[in-house]
């Protein structure tokens, strides 16, 4: 594990997706319509998804546990697709953007759970960093 | 959560796979020279996945806790790729397809976490179910 | 920890409750009209309780660990409280009373903080055992 | 989860209680007397208590991780119930009254399950905020 | 980890200790006098230990998740030392050595902990198995 | 738990040590030659530690949470024995040599678990602290 005992805690922030693809679009329509038997899917996946940041650190070896100050989960949804999105915050030494992809993909697999006696045939696709600001290389700088 | 009272235990094996792209060769190269930093990327991912694979229902709202009765990490490495398999076996009421792809998906932000440093293009792709066995809807019959 | 090697699975079922009591008709109607800043007061308390459910052997000293194998959490709101019901079912040697009355309490502080920015006045009350079935000790014998 | 990325840190305090009711004087007796088989009632209550405390961001959804700095369970013994108080001092951004309340909540629990062979009308009552301290909205003033 | 999907299920038996030397005897004396300012010494620690027990699979990679039936944690206080004995059963396709191991280090460890302040010379040892009953390779047959 | 509330964040480091006694040169050989059945020993117990380290408020019930800046695991194998060395570092308001001493168990008890198919006696020794700087109480004080 890094050593960050030098470094000075500043505000970070990043933005993380994870994808969801489902084979039909009736798998879509039954999260939007509240059909799906196990529950809400968006709000329970949320759920997960807020339990999962606070955790990461527990998950993989060299991530070092931080105050997670803030986490949004937001989605957009496609006909064939779900898009997740988690926001987290921090001030401290070491950024969030491996903290924000863990929630993306934990909220992507509860879905993939509570969706999968309806549909067979689903993927998860394309975790990956969106935005990161606050270390020594932002990857985009508007992040107002 | 589903009741699986009335179910009776069997074999049930799933194998489920997560892909890590990276944006250059030199990054895998590293990972099988023993180059990166952090540590040796292919043992410290299969360790954290093995932790992952026996967690899952602490993270999935709906999963049962489950017997996890064997656990194996593979990977394929291309020249911009690796590509993770987990398998899981257990003999219990429900599959273990989420345990799988759960722990395939924390082997991938593992490696995500130790690369990062090397290289800033990495993104996770295809967490998907490869193959299982043991319940009413076996997707492959050849899992020998 | 008693020692429960030599006793039989058999079902189990526990019915346990929680009560939180509010200061204002306004705080019920805010969880109903989904007017609360944090999310969804019912789904997320619920998605909380399914995974504390789980987690009660890691709370509670003498808890064995053991199969849960279904949770179903309810609510009867009233003018001024919501009663919180948590349904747990195993096949194992012990019974899930004190799972399904630490799921309840945690559905119950799950809400407790969720509404506590609209309504300083919040208690929990009434956190007990409904119903159990399975066990030398049944309460009611009604469990259908 | 709120952004508390904005706020500063100060001393925070909260009490808060839980009662633990009896249904017959000889259940106070055996854990004044250390009569209980499963062990020392307050003795172990209060450990899970101290653990339950330093893990209410793992239990509570929206929850912030925070640094517990200071627990402390104290109990008060009548004929017929006992009173469980929990206090906690966080220097945060925000403050510690559900993580006061986490604790007394599992303490009673532990309770519960330790006595359940002795006495089966345990209930748990009043789980509350006594005090609380060093946010915006101080509920009483005298916390020396 | 090793598949043992194949093995039958029998009652397993395990016993390990741990040793906590202390520099003075009055470290001993504060332990059995209930001097310690922390707490009690041999019950928080018992507490902690129940906990680790049922913990081990998620802090050892290769363990299985298994279900603890019977975990009873005992000492013998000497004038210098306290030799901490855990003993665990189960029913299960593999044995619960490293289980009784790791409850009895974690016990050691909060000795050590609650201890510190009072003596700056204490160590662990002889971490080990004393007995083990039930897999193939029974160390000692008399374990009644 | 004790009030750290008044005291100020400094640099603190500790080095604790954990031996693993083996009772045959072979052992260690398996070790040295990747010859374990179960996996890379040296690798797979580092990562076991790094997540130990983290997990000790978790374990030890008057552990104060706290940020882990960094831990490194080291090995200096002899014979007939592995010495683990894990150092920590944090700059917080209390010290990590329980942290230490936790980390450097579980890497002990891990090689244990692996080894354990290869050598029945195998045991744990001196498990304490080496180095310790950064308190009231330093215990060496060249920690460069």
């Amino acid at each position: 594990m890094i050593n960050i005992t030098h470094k000075s805690p500043t505000l970070r922030k990043a933005i993380a997706q994870a994808i969801v693809k489902v084979s039909k679009p009736e798998t879509i329509l039954a999260v939007k319509n509240h059909g799906v038997p196990k529950g809400d899917v968006l709000e329970m996946a949320k759920t997960a998804g807020l339990f999962a940041a606070k955790r990461t650190a527990d998950m993989i070896p060299d991530c070092h546990p931080l105050p997670i100050e803030f986490t949004a989960v937001s989605y957009e949804l496609g006909e064939m697709e779900i898009k997740i999105l988690v926001e987290i915050h921090t001030i401290y030494k070491t950024g969030v953007e491996v903290e924000a992809m863990h929630a993306a993909s934990v909220v992507a697999l509860t879905m993939y759970d509570m969706l999968k006696p309806l549909d067979k045939g689903i993927s998860i696709e394309q975790i990956k960093l969106i935005e990161k600001r606050g270390g020594k290389s932002d990857q985009k700088t508007d992040f107002s």
